[in-house]
């Protein structure tokens, strides 16, 4: 290593692997299992590639408008960012200033302590209870901040809005971030909240329910002060970090949500069934609202299955190094002849371990 | 404002203005004065919609292997932000960790003051000289890092290369960072100087020279340890950062170099003109090697010709609250078309005032 001075180290996040090729099954990212709207592929169509010579715009008015009628907010109530990664990274730079720690689960999105790392905020990890559920009453009495993932991740359990307003309304001199990335899988958004707790700021993407995580839209919706400060620390970064292509096919994608509701079902659906067959197999699977399941495998363990689906041309996630979800795979919601495929190759480990075993 | 704590205060960047609009001439944020390569609309014509519904990839192995052939570095000396913004900002975080100072001009690229103090790095603007000039003697000590566009905005002024290695050679215990956005109309870059100094890191956009602003791509060049440190930070922010799309076409971009060596050419023969025309009318016009030109108007005020130019239709920028260039303009060289425009309203204007003053 180069010896000079002020060098950063760190320890970085660890995204999951991106393979490439055709025949393989990557329910490893949490990608979406169907396509994006065939209006995003006219939107591509219909861009003009000499429009790229000028900046994107500072506002993207166009896609704000959009939003801002899908979710019954108004524009001033939205921030648009590079994927929600930007948004929350910029939210702990805007509201995490006090010195005092922020708090969020001990099993949460992975990225968070990064954050705090990264630029220096205190922060506290509070563990999940043992069925690896948000436990309220320890949120109620918060210092620098709150961060939760709803649903949350890699777990996929969802917290009632009854229970997130108890942490809002016990926490109303300081920012709770509330992540809803999962949140069109069944869960019920905190939208209705923002009207009584301007606290509150929740981050979106469309990179799970609009399926474009390649085309790095993020928003955030909170009360128009939060958006201020957290529009003031974007144009402390980079003003611009949302392409012109990004912004008009993520509005395409919004004003077709209707296809969005209909595969968003289908995934929840495939996700049920799913769950039902692993855990007919002595599987434990951990009650998700969002597009993957979190399971402890019966019968072989996490890390032998996790070598043989990879083996098999199969990609799911596996966290060795967590000690508390080391037994666990994470497993992404295919279309339902790949979660098939899935199933069928999982049984047969089971059985030739079984057999082997004897 | 609500009363919360941890909110933060900053004073952002102040992008140009983006207006909008068929029959205006914008040449106030260095925008290419030409549409990007026909290849990059091919790209775009070719790319499937369908593959966004994956996250982009998180090394861009493509657009990097384009880019070492035609730098002439190596893959691992390279890393792909969103823009140079994006680029700039994380070497902030990632290079000037000493708590001493950094230097960098008091008149240049104004973000670098606003991720300084975003990011809480100490820093000192260092006065150019009375010509605008940076004089390398006052970099000989440096002891946080350094940072220095060059050419320099918003003056133009380029520095020569045994200059800049003067300053190198005199810091190898720190980061030299050289903001290279606008080094190909005319100037040399430091390319060369990477083999000696390992302590240099140059920064490049996809805005300027290769016209395409709103794709959102730059890049970064070092050493592969400065490389590794970036990537280390970029991986805490946000590592997929750069989307699918604007991957492909700036690799498309790269990949029909000649095309951008004619237009930037050309820009550079129009900018000379422009600079003899407006010299001509006893503006001061400062030596620019970029695709813009610093100059302070004769007979009349900078503020008065910029409404003026706004009212006609013609955005150029104005640096009102900028002490020491509140008299100039910056003038982005646009189609020589366009150019003559531009001056025949400037000459009619001057010669009015002059009428109406006799």
């Amino acid at each position: 290593m180069l010896k000079l001075k002020g060098l950063r180290s760190l320890t970085p996040y660890v995204a999951g692997q991106q393979p490439a090729g055709d025949r393989l099954i990557k329910i490893n990212t949490n990608e979406n299992a169907y396509p994006p709207s065939p209006r995003v592929a006219e939107a591509l169509k219909d861009f003009d590639a000499a429009s790229l010579r000028r900046y994107s715009s500072l506002d993207q008015a166009g896609l704000c408008q959009a939003l801002a009628a899908n979710l019954g907010v108004s524009p001033d109530q939205l921030i648009i960012g590079n994927g929600s990664d930007d948004i929350l990274s910029m939210a702990f730079l805007a509201f995490f200033n006090s010195g005092e720690p922020v708090l969020f689960p001990d099993l949460t999105y992975g990225f968070y302590k990064v954050w705090a790392q990264l630029y220096r905020v205190p922060y506290r990890e509070v563990p999940l209870t043992e069925d690896f559920r948000i436990r309220t009453e320890d949120y109620l009495k918060a210092e620098g901040g709150i961060v939760l993932a709803n649903p949350n991740a890699p777990t996929g359990i969802y917290k009632p809005l009854e229970e997130l307003e108890q942490i809002l309304a016990a926490n109303r001199n300081l920012v709770v971030v509330v992540d809803e990335a999962y949140i069109n899988f069944g869960g019920q958004t905190a939208l209705p909240l923002l009207e009584e707790y301007p606290n509150l700021f929740i981050s979106r993407t469309f990179s799970k329910d609009a399926a474009l995580a390649g085309l790095r839209v993020g928003y955030g919706i909170g009360h128009p002060d939060l958006i201020g400060v957290m529009k003031t620390v974007q144009h402390s970064i980079n003003p611009y970090s949302v392409d012109l292509l990004a912004e008009k096919l993520a509005q395409a994608a919004i004003e077709d949500w209707a296809y969005y509701e209909q595969t968003s079902r289908q995934i929840e659906q495939t996700r049920d069934l799913l769950a039902e067959e692993l855990a007919a197999l002595g599987f434990e699977v951990l009650p998700s609202l969002a597009n993957f399941l979190l399971v402890r495998p019966n019968g072989v363990s996490a890390g032998e299955l996790f070598s043989h689906l990879q083996s098999q041309n199969i990609y799911v996630r596996y966290f060795p190094k967590a000690e508390r979800i080391k037994d666990y795979l994470r497993i992404s919601v295919g279309q339902p002849q790949e979660m098939e495929q899935v199933l069928a190759i999982i049984r047969a480990f089971i059985k030739e371990r079984k057999e082997a075993g004897r």
